[in-house]
């Protein structure tokens, strides 16, 4: 395959790919360089370059999951990091996949994502978050069940640890006041509103789509020992903003990846139709460098459907529209990688009890997931973003002071 | 006149407001209430109301400089408060100015920016700065001269020690290491390049297009007895940027408002191109909040021709394109207005010696915008950003604890 080894002679200059064909052939392509992983993959068919040829987006990913692709020495993070790390992002490498016929692609998306209506949503989450909670068990950290970007302030923490500071770190930035009502949209397994009716003298609604986070998250909450003081609810934040309730503060950790490019507006306005005059909120989400753009094609088949992952020029364009001001910006830039490292290894470690619940196509899929994810928001194009809002220029401390105080105290417990 | 009776009316509801005119009768709008001004104008001739009916937009400001508007009790800061207190952007007080003709005088303006090359800058930066330093040295802080938005992290502070307190914060933000080069894109009277050169053990380079600026720059680095390590030039951050140079770390601090929108993609281009691999920049700049919009006309007319006030959305978009990446974005919200309000008071101060180095007309244009710009920080559209830039994301600390850190040894001297 003529193409594959062009293409592969010009992405792989550092580290080491060696490519075993179906023929017995075997071609080696980079030099060893220090800090570039060497990998050894093989074609167990003849078939599977074609289909990286036919469809360059998904076609590798494919035959992975499939099996016709096989890592035989190395993994699946090796790879996706040799391939990366020699076409990093800040060095212009990914300029070249930006063509008219990728911003076309783009457009067709949004405008499916368009119908991102409430029952669309319900399914979109579904696919992801009720696929098992044992799933996520196992590789989240165990005390709070965050599925989302850590925070990584000092070296050797551990997941666990990370997680907790990324809980302070938020809860720190929503300057809360006691007997305030606090709004989590996306609560996930509750662990965020678990941790802010703990330490925080505040009151929380969670709401979520899935049906198995809901379940989690309320047992949570009653061993946790506050379940007096959140309520979870199966609710979709459209349907929730039109009954007319408000809220304080209002935090969204790893929603708004899920909202969709067509219903920014949307979101947003019921986020400032929801918060008080005097309100702060908190929105935590994955960002895109480098302007708008579709969201991955492997991203959008198997692992979130409806998603778009927003560029901060796109978010900060649709909450300026309903007078949300951005008080803050944080981007967390390499803590999304060290978190993703740490599933990725627990990933692995727990193997085989993730293909005894699913199979071997789905391990694989999952840690081709994280391992693409790792090197995106290494040296590719992924970040996350902390953005803070407030409604009125009074609603908070008037410099930032206040945000490494309240850190510090939540983390010696609150 | 009826129709600007009908306005007051509704305009002004808390807060007193008499009106004088020419035949004798005073009508008064609103009532006293707390923390809202008492105000009472006259109007020396009936042209004056008419002035004000025909050019919405200008026309207060010209019959308050041509002195056919006239406050008797309070001053223009009390009136422009009293206006702006009872319409509040955040309570939606703003909405109704952003029309269908308001978007097209918006686009109008775009083009004729476009045409800010590098002669037509000159000029406009000329109209601005060129006046004369001996203004500006009659209401900015003697130590630095900074004309932008000063830092107010404690209650009681001098405007020489806020300003002071920006230079730290911003410096910190900078992450400076020993020997690196700074440019200073917009160094006005080189207080913070003397600053950094002072205070770090770097090299800066400030470029103004203001002759006035460039000669006191100089004079004062001398004085400050680090000339040696800054070089002040009058250039085009287009031209030096032409020249092929690099800069570890770019700083720019009130300049970008004179950048105008059309050349906002340029501007990040030259700044990119100028930053190195592991590069810095940070970026000081008003913002108008709710998005997009022309600047008013005033400020075009009689302060800043060619300038414009970006939303942060426009800001960060044209910034992502030449992956700039945004890695930290404060919102100083009412430091601007705390600055603006202590110029205003130094220029009533010295009201004599600005009347004789201009005349009364130029008193009132001057004490007229501190007092709408005051207003538009305190409760109107106008907010300021620093945005803190970096290419590669692992050019800064993992977490942005060092920014205090730092800050704190500038301010215990360096």
């Amino acid at each position: 395959m003529a193409i594959l080894d062009r293409f592969l002679q010009r992405g792989v200059r550092n580290g080491v790919l060696e490519v075993a064909r179906p023929d017995g052939s075997v071609r080696r392509f980079g030099k060893s360089a220090e800090g570039f992983p060497e990998v050894r993959l093989r074609f167990t068919n003849s078939s599977a370059e074609r289909q990286i040829l036919t469809d360059p987006r998904l076609g590798a990913a494919e035959a992975f999951m499939d099996g016709t692709l096989i890592i035989e020495e190395g993994d699946i993070m090796a790879l996706v990091q040799l391939l990366r790390a020699n076409n990093r992002w800040d060095k212009g490498g990914e300029v070249r996949e930006v063509s008219a016929l990728k911003k076309m692609r783009g457009r067709a998306i949004t405008l499916i994502d368009g119908m991102n209506r409430a029952a669309r949503a319900k399914a979109n989450i579904a696919h992801h978050y009720d696929i098992g909670n044992a799933l996520y068990r196992l590789f989240l950290d165990t005390d709070h069940m965050q599925y989302s970007c850590a925070y990584w302030p000092r070296e050797g923490m551990t997941l666990e640890e990370a997680q907790e500071a990324k809980l302070a770190h938020i809860a720190a930035k929503l300057a809360l006041e006691p007997g305030q009502r606090v709004l989590d949209i996306g609560c996930g397994w509750g662990g965020m509103a678990i941790y802010l009716a703990r330490h925080a003298d505040v009151s929380v609604k969670g709401i979520t789509l899935s049906e198995e986070q809901l379940a989690l998250a309320s047992e949570r909450a009653v061993a946790a020992g506050v379940a007096g003081r959140i309520e979870f609810e199966l609710v979709d934040y459209r349907d929730l903003a039109a009954r007319g309730e408000t809220f304080d503060r209002i935090v969204s950790v790893g929603m708004f990846e899920h909202v969709g490019q067509a219903q920014f507006a949307r979101y947003f306005r019921d986020c400032a139709k929801m918060l008080t005059d005097e309100g702060v909120m908190l929105l935590h989400t994955i960002g895109r460098m480098g302007g708008p753009g579709a969201t991955d094609a492997f991203t959008r088949k198997y692992i979130f459907p409806g998603g778009y992952i927003p560029a901060l020029s796109e978010t900060v364009a649709a909450s300026e529209r309903v007078r949300l001001m951005a008080t803050d910006v944080e981007n967390l830039r390499l803590h999304y990688a060290l978190t993703l490292r740490e599933w990725y290894k627990r990933c692995v470690e727990n193997r085989d009890a993730i293909v005894a619940l699913y199979d071997e196509r789905f391990y694989r899929m999952w840690t081709f997931y994280l391992a693409g994810a790792t090197a995106a928001f290494e040296s590719g194009s992924m970040c996350n973003y902390q953005i803070q809002y407030a409604r009125n220029r009074h609603a908070l401390p008037l410099t930032r002071g206040y945000m490494a105080q309240r850190e510090a105290q939540f983390l010696q417990g609150g």
